[in-house]
């Protein structure tokens, strides 16, 4: 074998691949937080972000990853005592429970089964027998990043606003990939993070804020500090930060938000939907049960079972050995029994025909031999179709 | 003038210049974070900081700004209604007592007058009066940054330990700088950031958590998610991270602290203490007023008073606007009497002298004319005799 190896190439749901425009910028000595350059920087950056969001609502920046906007979406608007219900579906579901936990809420699980959506008429059956009206806000994960399920923001977050509770959105693996219009959906806070669709390494997220979330924040009593966004908005008011950001991130961010003007949001959205349909249709044409219906199936990461008597830590050992491919496993109970193949960002349909390839290679080593003539055709078939 | 210009040039006290080894790094695409390359950077990373600090204790990394760092060292050990004394000399020292207080602390002030540093009789003075032992934790700035004030944490760190209460220290500008060797001064818990010694973009803090400290967080009630440092520590004994961190950064982390170990901590220090030294006999030889006294002048930024009838604001801009040189205002209540040059990290004489000269240029184009030649040799002189 080479000496030489191909760099690591990652279909996991972030980090992701970054462009190397995007990359050429981390490279650059850093510039002042306080400089006019980052200011119009950030100005230009936050505009962009609300754009790509199509809201007039606040939209602030954390240097920090997607967990501490969840929690600054949190300490921002709940306090200890007050009810928060949970749409609990997998391992990120369960963060937002945890941390409304760690704050003192009362918090109220609504489960779906892992590998199913939201179901709108349970929310809307329990949002009804909340008859005082004592739920303050509900948590959603629009895309289940552990599953690999997109549940249907627009229905919920408009069943939260009609309710009056605040809907708390998990939008890390769907922002950017998704057209989400979070003005007409009415959704209250919306949270990601850099390492997804945006197209960067992990390091910053950003929280989108919106008026009725300003109305909790004003009587919240919640403890924060890095995480009060009263500090960032009224900095950003000043075109400026609260506390040093990772201006290095900031300015690649710019880069990367150019590069999806660029393509267009509709575009964009069209290249995920068809990456989702190629991997299922070349991962069923291997002989592989997929763990998420086509009806909800993410557009950005798909779960898929290993075939009997071969173990999910073989496959991606495999390849990561012969390809320096990785693919993730399965999260907590999930652990061993699924592994997901993220196709978010900067992936395209090569990358696709290249992991459904290399895929196939791995399983024929490990005793699961099928031809791959079929999974190419039935990807590049569905490539086509849409 | 030319269209070309120089590349903005930080004196400021971070974010600092970054090593070309260390941008290289941040210019190559992410690994994934559960992957055995980042466990293994990981782990080195964090041995080669308790190196650094010499100490046994717990360091971990957290992606987020040094704020988020000193949040933490609050949320972990301090509950409401503690009791917590604050060493407040400068902006730093507030943002401790901010911190403590959003955490529902009752805050004690130990004022000293900014520009210089904490009385140690003082200090102990007070520690004595508190004679039911009522103060939990001390906050202590080792390195003033608003001010330019180096204090003697050794001192200070055993009065702390003798008194039964938890220091809490923000060493941002003189870790990695300074010789700060943590059990033997019996410093608790101690924080630092990315973009100051340690000569990268800031984006990452650093937290070193003592035995004494773990103790306190046993009954620690503020609620935390992303700043809970029990997390972190059941994970880096998996040799990983709870929350997705910023893996570009770690990794070039350990390019810099290579870089580090290959100068020694001695010579750093020798190197900062020089740098200090050309500063202040430059500044001087110029004419102009140092804000704080030899005694106490900090190794990695010096605040200096403008001549008079010359602003601040019109120093730093005809700096920024004939040479890309960025030096920083003072802050709050400080801004616009003084302006600081930070000179931390990937710094050196030549940067000095540079500075010096165009500081002369642009005194003298505001009307403050003297000759150059003397700071010049002034820094030079400085430079020889350390």
């Amino acid at each position: 074998m080479s000496t030489l190896k191909p760099s690591q190439f990652l279909m996991i749901p972030g980090p992701t691949p970054v462009p190397s425009a995007v990359l050429e910028i981390l490279a650059r000595p850093p510039i002042g937080h306080r400089s006019t350059e980052f200011s119009n920087i950030l100005t230009a950056v936050s505009k962009d972000l609300q754009a790509l969001a199509q809201t007039k609502e606040d939209v602030f920046i954390l240097t920090g990853s997607a967990t501490l906007a969840m929690e600054a979406a949190i300490s921002n608007t709940i306090s200890a005592g007050d009810k928060v219900l949970c749409l609990v579906g997998g391992a990120f579901g369960e963060r937002w429970a945890n941390i409304a936990q760690a704050y003192g809420a009362r918090v109220e699980r609504l489960n779906y089964q892992p590998g199913t959506a939201v179901d709108v008429e349970q929310l809307a059956d329990k949002l009804k027998a909340d008859k005082e009206k004592t739920i303050k806000a509900v948590t959603v994960i629009h895309n289940e990043t552990s599953t690999g399920v997109l549940s249907d923001l627009r229905q919920i977050a408009h069943l939260i606003r009609k309710h009056g509770a605040l809907s708390l959105v998990d939008a890390v693996t769907s922002f950017g990939a998704i057209n989400i219009p979070m003005d007409e959906w009415r959704v209250d806070v919306m949270l990601t993070g850099s390492q997804k669709a945006l197209m960067l390494p992990p390091g910053l997220s950003m929280v989108f804020f919106g008026s009725r979330a300003w109305a909790a924040q004003a009587t919240c009593k919640s403890p924060r500090f890095y995480t009060d966004l009263a500090r960032y908005k009224k900095s950003l008011a000043n075109n400026t930060v609260p506390f040093t950001a990772n201006v290095s991130f900031v300015c690649a961010l710019q880069k990367s938000l150019q590069l999806m003007q660029e393509e267009g949001l509709a575009a964009i959205q069209v290249r995920h939907f068809k990456l989702k349909a190629m991997v299922r249709a070349g991962v069923r044409a291997l002989g592989l049960k997929l763990f998420v219906d086509d009806d909800f199936a993410s557009p950005t990461i798909t779960a898929i079972l290993p075939p009997d008597k071969i173990s999910v830590g073989d496959i991606r050992q495999a390849l990561k050995q012969d390809f320096n491919i990785v693919v993730a496993d399965g999260q907590e109970s999930l652990q061993g029994k699924i592994f997901r193949i993220g196709h978010m960002g900067y992936v395209f349909e090569r990358d696709i025909l290249m992991t459904l390839a290399c895929l196939h290679s791995v399983l024929k080593k490990l005793g699961h031999d099928v031809p791959a003539q079929p999974a190419i055709q039935a990807a590049l078939q569905a490539a086509s179709n849409k």
